[in-house]
């Protein structure tokens, strides 16, 4: 559409409505080629996908930076008045949208997209050989490119660099907000985990399940839970990946867990925590599909979803004691080990270890706050990637006491930086405060939470983050949203609350 | 890239090629997901699924449609005397794909699109149910569409509506074309399929085998028998689907079957059939991935490689004694009903059926010369759907003699017209007398190809395909590849000699 035809048009609004329908069902055709590609795809078909993903990328950032599509833009804000609060929102996050998408330059895109590929392979070399010298260059080469994306995108936005990246992961998120909940939880965390560490070696010893535990029975045994969780089948999936991830559509959203036959656990709490983000796609708005407003709002937002279900939810005392009996069921096992209270004791293990997804929720967080601070001394300029191994062993010594004794177990386990992702990694423990600030409220207005989930019965916890959070979409900018569904801002002190209660009381 | 740009490029062929490259890609994308849906997907992702894909065809529909195209094409045919001939074929296969794509406005292709996806969806309810009411409507609708779809591009081609379509499976196909081969086998077939059933009634009866066949033996059989006609798993998947199919991309061909706990054979020779449609695809020619010369030679020709696996190669006595002990191994059974002779009565077993895809290789072309008969009057405005059931009926008791009691067993047996698809059943019977036609030619430069298929060795047949077929692409047209293959056009005599030699000696 030339820009005299968009002047033709006499709803600027409506066209980007249907503008931007087009372009969301191509970016969600690029989410089902990925989730195929990570879970069905046979390993000789990656060149051919390789292509048609490129494909679909260029044709994408083409539709968004037609020019004709800022003129609609400018249209439609100056006759913003007439449109609903809906429509409002959803313009406000198509101009967010645009903003971002056509800040950066077409060249410096693909250098960034080349950089982050060739990183990204040698890292899948460089870990398992803990060589972090193997990807140095590489990765000097990408953080030089995510430096400069990050001031451009910075420009363009009216954002330190910094905040730029943050605010492309959860949106209206800045360093200083960080700063302020971060802080009081680095402080409050080296003496807590020394208390419940202390607390755990006095109590009686977590007894070990004995496997091996088949894959069929734990794959029965997910679909079951998801089952329990509302879990729609009839729109959507569970299948096997090497990382559990959500993909798919709001109307088709796939989970993947893995199976391990020697550890159930943490395939079950996989599937928790991946159907906890499916079932925030699935009550996305149905009316607003393939708009920008009928989207989640960000993965610190989306982590709080999975980490409802699976960390306030499914590790408490309620769910272990009404999943103990399925469980025994399910593999056929019984004794001390498989009643409630020793399985309990298992989910709430916890350990100060080197590998963050391998980490319990009360050691989590320190594992954020050191990538955390290192990301932004890198964006800042102030720590160079030689000196990124050591930087990371001093500061996971300061906040928990154990220093990795190779870059395997320390900088290089996270595939995040070599792929060119900064400003995501504060996301997940953002997520574990809102999830800890919402289930609070949740049981505040609905006190037989805890008493339902005891039965199995996850619909007043849903039904009340269905209201506040899945069906409201981007309505609401995330800060706003957590502020209407609980009464106030982010506030820290709920999730150490939360953590006392759960690992000292 | 406006025309001017286009004049810009100094090698407009090299311009085309890349953007066929994307286009390609574009259009292997929604290959993809067109497999997914029919195989993975759960059903409430269908509406999702139907705009991803009607998103992808616009986008593609636009791409051959951009004016700079036209500019290019010329261009690129003005200096034809530059290129080579796989270049000069990849132009005359883009010139020809232009043509089609250009004569549609994008409104009607897109209204098509949906109308297909809608009509796919209610037929998979409508089937089991033999509800032939319940997809009158979107049937209707779809076929209103087809019919103004087949008169745009026989104006744009200069061809029939009809031809127009049939051109679109079989380039350069004609109903008059079909009339020359088919009516002689309407002419054949009545006498000699009595002849067949005397002859077969008078011989040994064949032994039913006893089920129930347990699926993932035959899933293994299967895999097995894929194996030994070379396919590789590291570039394709074997799925299950309503109706058999082969779909992805070269690079990662994906196949399906119907597993039936009562019959074994059914699956097992779909699969055979769907891998030699596998073979083709892989079989093209690597250098010109994504180019349309390296497409195959339209569905007449890829029908072809499919029958002259199952029909000619698996069908054989050699191919049977071949695989008699690896069925008694497979399902762990014995005795007289399991042996060669046995087993080659069962998979040459002539009987008037209802079904089509349950046919044998007498009594299948019957079947296609009805809905050949049936579609061309629906394109010609001659038969409404209200009464397709009713023509459908009286048609097949006319050339088989029998009568389907319902719509399951009749006219809503097969995806086909539900999807869209009119002009592609006659591939099927051309495919059958190519494929006898090319068996003939390989067998008589390479005598052996009977025995070395009695040893489950393919490769003397496969290396002559890959080399007369498989890697021309589409060097040549159709019908000069098959004159090339065998010295000569199609000729349907080699066909019934083939069904005489087979059934009669």
């Amino acid at each position: 559409m030339t820009t005299a035809e968009a002047r033709l048009d006499n709803h600027p609004y409506g066209a980007l409505e249907r503008r931007w329908h087009r372009m969301s069902a191509l970016s969600d055709a690029a989410g089902v080629l990925g989730w195929d590609m990570s879970t069905v795809m046979p390993t000789g078909g990656a060149e051919a996908r390789t292509e048609q993903l490129a494909a679909l990328d260029v044709i994408c950032h083409q539709q968004i930076n037609d020019p004709a599509l800022a003129d609609l833009l400018d249209a439609a804000e100056a006759e913003a008045a007439t449109l609903d609060p809906w429509q409002t929102a959803n313009l406000r996050e198509m101009r967010r949208e645009w903003r971002r998408e056509t800040a950066l330059q077409a060249d410096l895109v693909e250098a960034l997209s080349r950089a982050c590929k060739r990183c990204e392979m040698a890292w899948r070399e460089a870990r398992p050989a803990a060589d972090f010298a193997g990807i140095l260059t590489p990765f000097e080469n990408l953080l030089a490119l995510v430096r400069e994306s990050a001031e451009a995108l910075g420009n363009a936005l009216g954002l330190d660099p910094y905040d730029a990246l943050l605010d492309g992961f959860a949106p209206g998120t800045t360093a200083v907000q960080i700063d302020n909940v971060f802080q009081p939880l680095a402080a409050f965390l080296p003496d807590f985990i020394e208390q419940v560490l202390a607390r755990q070696a006095a109590a009686p010893q977590a007894i070990p399940l004995e496997g091996p535990f088949p894959v069929d029975r734990q794959e029965a045994l997910s679909r079951s839970l998801m089952g329990v969780l509302g879990f729609d089948f009839a729109h959507g999936r569970l299948d096997v990946s090497a990382h559990p991830f959500t993909g798919g559509v709001p109307d088709d959203v796939r989970i993947t867990t893995r199976y391990d036959e020697a550890d159930f656990m943490s395939a079950m709490m996989a599937t928790l925590h991946e159907t906890g983000h499916a079932l925030y796609e699935r009550g996305l708005p149905a009316n607003w599909r393939l708009q920008p407003v009928g989207e989640s709002g960000g993965m610190a937002l989306h982590e709080s979803q999975s980490l409802i279900v699976e960390m306030q939810a499914c590790r408490s005392a309620a769910f272990v004691g009404f999943v103990a009996p399925l469980l025994r069921e399910a593999f056929g096992a019984d004794g001390p080990a498989w009643q409630a209270d020793n399985l309990l004791r298992l989910v709430t293990k916890v350990e100060r270890g080197f590998i963050r997804v391998d980490a319990d929720e009360v050691t989590y967080p320190a594992h954020i706050i050191l990538r955390s601070h290192l990301e932004r001394a890198m964006i800042a300029g102030d720590l160079a990637p030689a000196d990124l191994p050591g930087a990371w062993n001093d500061g996971l010594e300061g906040l928990l006491g154990i220093r990795p004794e190779n870059d395997r177990l320390g900088c290089l386990q996270d595939i995040h930086w070599y792929d060119g992702a900064f400003g995501y990694f504060p996301t997940y423990t953002l997520g574990a405060m809102i999830a800890a600030q919402l289930f609070a409220a949740a049981r505040e207005a609905h006190p037989e939470i805890p008493e339902a989930i005891g039965r199995g019965d996850f619909a007043p916890l849903l039904t009340w983050l269905g209201d506040k959070i899945h069906g409201q979409g981007s309505l609401q900018e995330p800060d706003a949203l957590l502020i209407r569904a609980t009464g106030k801002p982010l506030d820290p002190a709920i999730f150490q609350a939360h953590l006392k209660r759960r690992y000292l009381d």
